[in-house]
């Protein structure tokens, strides 16, 4: 794999003069057209010990606008990092729509060390490399554009090229123990980087392999490429642009109608003394079980989702006043604020994964991609459709981590929903609930709910089940999912310690 | 000072129901209107331990709507935190305009602790006041609006009720160690606390002393003076409005005329060959100090302003070609994200302080404020004028965290100017910097020029003072810069560790 970059490349220092020059202008006139595009630039580059990642970086930084790039140097994780999962270090740093993000230190560091030291072995760097794939396909489905750049070097050029750089007293610092270490592993090294590359090389985002022995060849054709990629992918783009004019949007959901929610008995109630007797029990049961979660640094992501008025904020609010205030965060999903619009939908709920025992509720969540903006029409079928996937994965990500993840979706008819509007109407703090539109998405009752039916069933695991509530009665709902979430606390406290 | 909370103050559970529903009501409804005002409510709970902190924080969550308010609950810093000036980790997590944040562990917990254990001596905590009294006045001259609330309990109450909750298996986990430590020293806490108090109940940010004996007294008085002071604030705000629509804006400086950018010699230059030279020369300098920077993990923040086309991107990427891309960013600020626009205007330039070690170049600064923003009238005079100090007490927060600052006025004249953006146009990917909007601020020349000399005045501290560069000349003008930005770094590398 790697013999077309041991080949000696080398480019003059007149030649790279003049190119350089060249291509740093293409470069600036290709960025500053890039930023009027709704897609970011990410640029890894990777490579051997000594393969001049460094080098080839500040030369990027040397010809591009600094506005509108970054560079992102990843090394240990920082404590905040670690009680995330994994990707959550990478998610916060994603670069936004119209600019160039470059890292240095991505997500193939750490599988590629892992595997070297033997920490991991075959099947779990393919778990590992699977994750990569489905995020670097999940940025790129929603447009972004992924360079990879692999820089490398002969075995013997990578001793010489740690000796120089040992020698000279302006670069012996970067020359550390682990390198050194490295030197010894050359083989495995190399032998890891095949695998991992040619796993991760895909349509979507394939690699390129660049020579590292002469600087000026290396930043040469890396600039190039990154030059040569973002036209082709605004060209791409305008492409699709003017076909999508022509072409009617005939893609449509092909899962056969069946009704869940139709199944739900919404008659189940509760008297009101039994209703209060459970709900001390339980609350008094959930106040020890979080703590003892706290204790074990096991976190909980609640999402709450269902039709307006079901009575999320109430169920919400059983739960939360059980709860320490200092412990949890209720995040209510509302319109995206810009910063969160110039990223991949999923970003804005990334940013709120909670710190290890911490407990985050979504009043609503990414589930309003297929949903709101599956029925009003703001997300292309294309785009709703891959989303079942994405946030299969998105949870996969927390419950590898050990996140308690529960899902509810609070059910009532069109009936009990209009009855409701009508009360809050006349309770002065809940007047602000209800507005015109409210009354308008109830036209579209039947389309929410064919989109509601085909989320629970594409996006329900076993990990990860929807549990639906009846909440005609909202205090059979509310008791029903204050003892879901303390079973299932109870459960994960009894597993023996991920 | 806290005998008016050692009466015994309690409500009674019947007179509790009835009062809490009705002040609920009322805070969904002022929380509600809150939301369309371009302030912040910061709520800051403290008091002694066993007060019922825990207890206020929780009804406050119970009562408000948990969307527009959050609880903030900070104890040990994280590395990321640590790495930073010590108000970091407040600024970053300040609610935005038309939100409640509500602080349990605020900027007042560790000067107590430190001064009740001896870690400082009077003067410290004094200093820490002062620090705390600049950043309340900063906030709420922005129109935040703050409410402390302490509460507090008698000696022989707050030995009673850690022993309550020692005893109650669902409480008895609160009672830590250091509770039963802090306990012995009741009455070293209850003396820095009276000193804290008195030296931080300043008009714009009074603390409100509660009695935490009995919970529902305290939650409702809490609440209900949170209430009151929301409804004054909005009261003030729509006044002052009111008032404003009719007063003449009549407030000028009162600065005498004087121009320490004439007193420049725009004449300095150097020739090509000397200027290759000693590029070279204070390049390897640059490496190599930074390099010994970052070992020492001392940071830095560096502040370019200048007329356009005065060569600050010219200037950073000198500077940066020298650094490695891997530890400095260039922070290029435009326009504020709505994100920014939701908090104060120092917040966006928080964001961006620099970890141990790193450098951030910021291309355009926080001097905005009393630069484009004077002259454009975009801010009033109120705020401009009162940046000056809020920004010399924002880098004085730097520097007193080991942090370098360095502030550049690029400087030209204005034929040169016109030379420059001439010339700009003619080179391909250079024309995207010259808009319309270059030239006709170039009319507005002697406003920005009179803003420049007040600022320079006003901003040029010992610590930190301004480095004026003449431009014409764009050789020297880089030369300039970066010889001073590695003397300054060996000057800092040859004190005393910090």
């Amino acid at each position: 794999m790697f013999e077309v970059a041991e080949l000696g490349h080398a480019v003059e220092k007149t030649v790279y003069k003049e190119r350089s020059a060249q291509l740093r202008t293409e470069l600036l006139t290709i960025q500053n057209r890039l930023g009027s595009y709704p897609f970011p630039v990410i640029v890894i580059i990777s490579g051997v010990d000594g393969g001049g990642k460094g080098e080839v970086i500040n030369k990027l930084n040397e010809w591009l606008d600094p506005r509108y790039m970054r560079t992102i140097a990843l090394s240990n994780a920082t404590d905040e990092e670690r009680e995330r999962p994994k990707f959550w270090r990478y998610w916060r740093t994603l670069p936004a729509k119209g600019t160039i993000g470059v890292y240095v230190g991505s997500w193939y560091s750490d599988p590629i060390a892992q595997r070297v030291y033997q920490k991991i072995d075959d099947p779990a760097l393919q778990a590992e490399l699977t994750r990569i794939n489905q995020l670097e396909e999940l940025l790129t489905d929603d447009d972004a554009l992924i360079i990879k750049c692999w820089l490398h070097l002969k075995k013997d050029m990578q001793v010489k090229r740690l000796k120089q750089l040992a020698k000279n007293p302006a670069t012996s610092w970067r020359v550390t123990d682990k390198d050194r270490q490295h030197l010894g592993l050359y083989d495995e090294f190399i032998g890891v980087a095949e695998n991992v590359l040619s796993e991760t090389s895909k349509a979507c985002a394939p690699w390129l392999i660049v020579e590292g022995s002469d600087i000026r060849y290396s930043s040469l054709t890396v600039g190039q490429h990154i030059l040569e990629r973002i036209r082709q992918h605004i060209q791409h783009y305008e492409n699709r642009l003017a076909a999508a004019d022509q072409a009617d949007e005939t893609s449509k959901s092909q899962l056969e109608q069946y009704n869940l929610l139709d199944a739900l008995d919404l008659s189940l109630k509760l008297n009101k003394t039994s209703y209060k007797k459970q709900l001390e029990k339980y609350q008094g049961k959930l106040n020890e079980l979080s703590r003892h979660a706290l204790e074990a640094k096991r976190s909980s992501i609640l999402v709450f989702e269902g039709w307006d008025a079901a009575g999320k904020g109430g169920a919400i609010r059983r739960l939360t006043e059980a709860m320490d205030a200092r412990h949890y965060q209720v995040i209510p999903i509302a319109a995206p604020t810009d910063e969160e619009r110039a990223h991949h939908y999923l970003w804005r709920f990334w940013r709120h994964i909670p710190r290890a025992g911490q407990v985050t509720i979504y009043d609503r969540s990414w589930y309003g991609r297929v949903l709101v903006e599956r029925v009003e029409g703001l997300a292309k079928p294309a785009q709703w459709q891959r989303a079942y996937s994405e946030i299969v994965n998105f949870e996969e990500a927390m419950l590898a981590h050990g996140i308690v993840v529960m899902k509810f979706w609070l059910h009532i008819d069109h009936a009990e929903q209009l009855a409701r509007f009508k009360r809050r109407e006349e309770i002065s703090y809940k007047q602000f609930k209800i507005t015109e539109e409210d009354y308008r998405n109830r036209e579209k009752w039947d389309d929410y709910q064919k989109a509601v039916n085909e989320m629970i069933a594409r996006t329900s695991t076993g990990k990860s089940p929807w549990l639906l509530v009846e909440a005609n009665d909202k205090f059979h709902a509310r008791i029903k999912v204050i003892k879901a979430y303390c079973e299932c606390l109870e459960k994960m406290l009894d597993e023996p310690n991920k």
